[in-house]
């Protein structure tokens, strides 16, 4: 079984050893520094988590972060001031704002007011339109765009494949289905994007391919949902209580991976699979965004 | 089979007279008029008769309408400078560039430059971004918006149902994908969209309950590729040499209509069927552009 698991975190330091040299590039030609801005409004413990790995990263790597932290009880007008003020600011390439926000900030409305060419999270409008038109120009949202990298590097061939993507949130679901429905070498596959209203799900799931699960529910996908020899692709990130842990919880995925993993020719582990490639392109689209800013690409 | 018929020019009326009624409220009201602004550049014949058809159509149900025409050796530049007067118009609320457009100018950067707030073609990236995000603030392309209507005014449910999309073009079968698998009541499909990629496209045709058509191949969908009692819709319109009539040719469909019809719980003609749809769609999105404009809706 082992050789079948797909490696999340070699993949990402690749991807990571790949962005360090860019920035060397950037630096050494160009006297740029790729800088990142993360936005937390309030106090949630997991976003603090999120946030400290993304400054860590950063320095790691080698770019410019700032990180700029609000109280929970700031109001829209404050944030979107902030975000205008980043949007001007040289230094600042790519800007991230934290999700989730407090319920007083419309999420759609902080999204939008992000520059699209500062936006390294691919979650403003435009770049979801860019990546529904196969417009190169946008940003992909990183988690999808990290499952769409980890499919290449591990020699999946997507290109007339049938792709079943369970969820369609704007983070996941939705814009990894429209990446790889691109017409381009890479994509080119047949794509259906299932969510909790679609009927004869595992039907529908056992004539996947590629199944890639997103819908937030620990071990969702069974067995009897998986095709021999299907690679299985889990985005899930679910805490499910551990007593056995000092923590108290462990991670699971979305999918049952002790019983999937002897059907599916490759598979990602969680943790360890999609996780690490998230912040990995987080930080690839910093440096794109530097680089596109300053014509070089 | 006559009970199976979808007919799309009688639901196009429908749509059209609740737009003369939006018309008349907005008149009375506001003192304000709907007013569409179609460009057209060079002369293809086929453009001409469709720009003439928009043309009519909003005399019809009483909107402004202008029509702008350049010749074929229009440049780029010239194109936006026009687009940019019209994106300022206060008597235009729509602005619709008729493609095809000559070889010197991108497409993509003129739909990117209508104003996406006039954009009632609904091909500006900002558009299909909301479009893929559920954000009703947008405006959904003419074409895949008549089929959504076509399925709602027919009855048809597709919550939960399969809908497969034949073609993934940015005019119809990236958008109806979009908008059928929306968290919406109307929406809510299971939506796989299919290409010239695709392995396995007969059986996945045959797992549809609804089938759309968008590919652009003459009778490309054949009985064996549908299910008995499937809903279909053809969005194609072919034209095939016909030398037993007065123009040549006839148009067709991507559907093999007389082997399918008897299969198909509902069936769309060619034409009739979609066809009266688009227009009706563009005065519907003309007007609500109106409307948003002034804050009325």
């Amino acid at each position: 079984m082992l050789g079948k698991l797909i490696d999340g975190k070699a993949i990402a330091e690749q991807i990571n050893a790949e962005t360090v040299a860019e920035i060397a590039c950037l630096k050494e030609q160009y006297g740029l520094t790729p800088g990142l801005a993360v936005v937390l409004v309030g106090e949630n413990p997991g976003s603090a988590t999120y946030v400290s790995m993304k400054d860590k990263m950063c320095s790691r790597l080698g770019l410019h972060s700032e990180r700029i932290s609000f109280p929970a009880s700031t109001s829209e007008g404050e944030l979107l001031a902030i975000l205008n003020d980043l949007n001007f600011k040289r230094e600042i390439h790519g800007i991230l704002v934290q999700s989730p926000l407090p319920p007083q900030i419309s999420a759609e409305d902080i999204f939008a007011s992000v520059d699209p060419s500062k936006d390294v999270d691919g979650f403003h409008p435009l770049n979801i339109g860019k990546l529904a038109l196969g417009d190169p120009t946008g940003f992909a949202p990183c988690t999808p765009a990290g499952v769409h990298e980890l499919l290449i590097r591990s020699g999946v061939k997507t290109d007339g494949a049938h792709v079943v993507v369970l969820g369609r949130s704007r983070i996941v679901g939705r814009p990894v289905s429209l990446i790889l429905s691109q017409k381009a070498p890479d994509a080119n596959a047949t794509v259906t994007v299932c969510h909790s209203r679609s009927r004869n799900l595992a039907e529908i799931c056992r004539s996947a391919d590629i199944l890639i699960a997103a819908i937030g529910v620990p071990h969702f996908v069974t067995a009897d949902m998986v095709r021999d020899g299907a690679v299985v692709i889990d985005v899930g990130i679910n805490r499910v209580e551990d007593k056995a842990v000092d923590k108290g919880y462990r991670l699971v995925g979305d999918v049952a991976f002790d019983a999937v993993a002897p059907k599916a020719s490759l598979i990602t582990p969680v943790p360890g699979g999609v996780g690490p490639m998230t912040i990995a392109m987080l930080m690839h689209n910093t440096v794109r965004a530097a680089q596109m800013r300053h014509g070089v690409a």
